[in-house]
């Protein structure tokens, strides 16, 4: 019926979502534990008038756009805006790729990458990331694909490339193109927009889902050169945002600091967090992200992730990555922290005397 | 820097949309007149709570999807939603086609099939319309293309094709997939909904848009056999309807009754706009959809849509087709129709007396 690589290839699969009414403690997708600013509410309802509802809006999202052009100092013309990053990346892929073309990325990173590259029958450099689980930017430099994405911080490890490091690579990579997928990067201490004025080949993504606190809404924003924005429009959805997500995401952006303090708040926690879980005997990479990786090197995370669901708790695994000895753990509110360590420490104990955690309750 | 493909091509170019404050009479994209339901207002409100959106919404939207299977009586299993139709179409085309793949459907249609068979590679097998523009079925049957696609109500035109002759196409189709796009359809007195579960291969599209005035909220629904969906849903985006799309979408489907009240006074609009127009010197086919093509054979419209811009009334003008000598309207208002039949009943004297409307004054 359809082509056959989307016939054989396996879906994404994303975190677990409770449905309405589950109660439980959710630290699996990296959501930010606090709510958005205020304005994001009254706009929504300003935005919802019967009269702007009949109509279509505005294609290129223009006053949400308007708002990260004040909020990060680049021109209108650099600036796209999209359904969640996750509809740029895809925008970025059918843009990139044909059949048969490269794709270079370290693994472990985002697995939504390889979906992408998966329907364009791409072919995927993957390359180990480094010790310490550094980014491999040499290796991927050496890679020359058709399209190169870095995840910075990159997910599941939390740990952030710096952007001199990525500013070599650009320029090493020229004229191919280069994504940096700066998802989580308002958690770190810096980060690599600034590339998208030197290079013509750069493309830094952000999202509204995380430090914004709005993966309810759908927002995110591509930064690049205008060329490359002339060519990306051409593969995205006429009215790609709906009149109702434009303004919440211009209200958010307009309130920068009520998102600075959650983040600052975020970042308290999971130093501690850290702390924590290494006393506990996990080997845990410092985290530039609203989340950290929790790894018992060889042991499989598997029966501990499931003994936390049956306590409640959402935590993320990947049984089919080289991290399934590891959890990835979005950074929650202090109490949800503490019901976390709580319900992990015996059953951590467990694992390290050899009676495996949970896996004979299965 | 991207696909050879993607620099080459030409974008989709939507209908003008005006910018905030802008007063002007807006019969060119299709949009209803009326409102959507109250309802709809006070469900994104609802949605909008701090606490719901720092949360991913559910990735298939159930509430709305539910509400869909309530009000079109067919499982969840066989309804996918999309943020509006265009999604739904970009999803299908990505799906069904590779690079030297075809697709067919007739021409002229709605233009963004011819985008999206681009951005694919994919080869477009076009048929011209019958006389009397009716949908060329049997062309389309004999071109046993990878995917065909038929616009019923078609656009820019409004004839509906009847569900019985759709019925035969499936059959002669069969397995290959045939797209109905019914965006216009609760417009017309017959549709084609029904084929869904008579067919393997039918895939039924409509859109929030038009009947349930909520373009600016960007909602479509896909009805297919569950092995269709499950194929598509490796190609869409996880997230793709935000939390509070989802709750308005579900709002004005379980208050169909306002919509069909809009629908029929639209119906009503619609009628006299035809006999008018006709007596204007206006061919003018029998419209199943919230528009009319109004035609001048042999004249090209540009400096008419011009000319009527100029007074503040905006209509859909396609210079590169074979109807370049006609107008799309869409149904507005008694009131705005009347100011349009003012403006351009004097603009149409001319034209015939070979004064060439506004040419002379561009």
């Amino acid at each position: 019926m359809f082509r056959e690589a989307i016939e054989r290839m396996a879906p994404y699969t994303p975190g677990e979502q409770p449905r309405p009414g589950q109660r439980l403690i959710k630290l699996n997708t990296n959501e930010n534990p606090y709510p958005p600013s205020p304005a994001v509410r009254r706009a929504i309802s300003a935005a919802a008038t019967a009269a702007a509802l009949r109509l279509y809006p505005p294609p290129r999202a223009d006053p949400f756009v308007a708002a990260a052009a004040r909020l990060y100092g680049l021109p209108a013309s650099h600036i796209l805006a999209g359904n969640g990053s996750d509809e740029l990346l895809s925008m970025i892929f059918r843009a990139a790729l044909g059949p048969g073309d490269r794709v270079a990325y370290a693994l472990p990173t985002y697995s939504l990458y390889d979906t992408l590259a998966a329907i364009q029958e791409a072919r995927v450099a993957a390359v180990p990331l480094e010790p310490g689980f550094a980014q491999p930017l040499d290796a991927l430099a050496r890679e020359r694909a058709h399209l190169t994405v870095v995840c910075s911080p990159n997910s599941p490890c939390g740990t952030l490339a710096a952007a001199d490091d990525l500013d070599g690579l650009a320029r090493r990579l020229g004229p191919r193109p280069l994504v940096i997928d700066e998802a989580y990067v308002d958690f770190a201490s810096g980060n690599a927009l600034g590339l998208v004025r030197r290079h013509r080949n750069v493309i830094v993504l952000r999202t509204l889902s995380k430090s914004f606190s709005l993966a309810g809404m759908r927002l995110g924003l591509l930064f690049a050169q205008p060329s490359i924005i002339e060519s990306l429009l051409k593969v995205k959805d006429s009215y790609n945002l709906n009149r109702v997500a434009i303004a919440a995401g211009a209200a958010a952006l307009d309130d920068a600091p009520w998102m600075r303090r959650n983040v600052a708040k975020v970042q308290r926690t999971r130093e501690a967090a850290c702390t924590r879980l290494r006393k506990m005997g996990f080997e845990v990479p410092p985290s530039s992200s609203n989340f950290v990786l929790a790894r018992l090197a060889g042991r499989d995370m598997a029966p501990v992730t499931a003994a936390l669901r049956r306590r409640g708790i959402l935590v993320r695994h990947f049984p089919a990555s080289v991290f399934r000895d590891a959890i990835r753990i979005s950074i929650g509110t202090p109490a949800e922290m503490t019901a976390l360590y709580k319900a992990l420490e015996p059953l951590i104990k467990s694992v390290v005397a050899g009676r495996a955690g949970g896996r004979a309750q299965k």
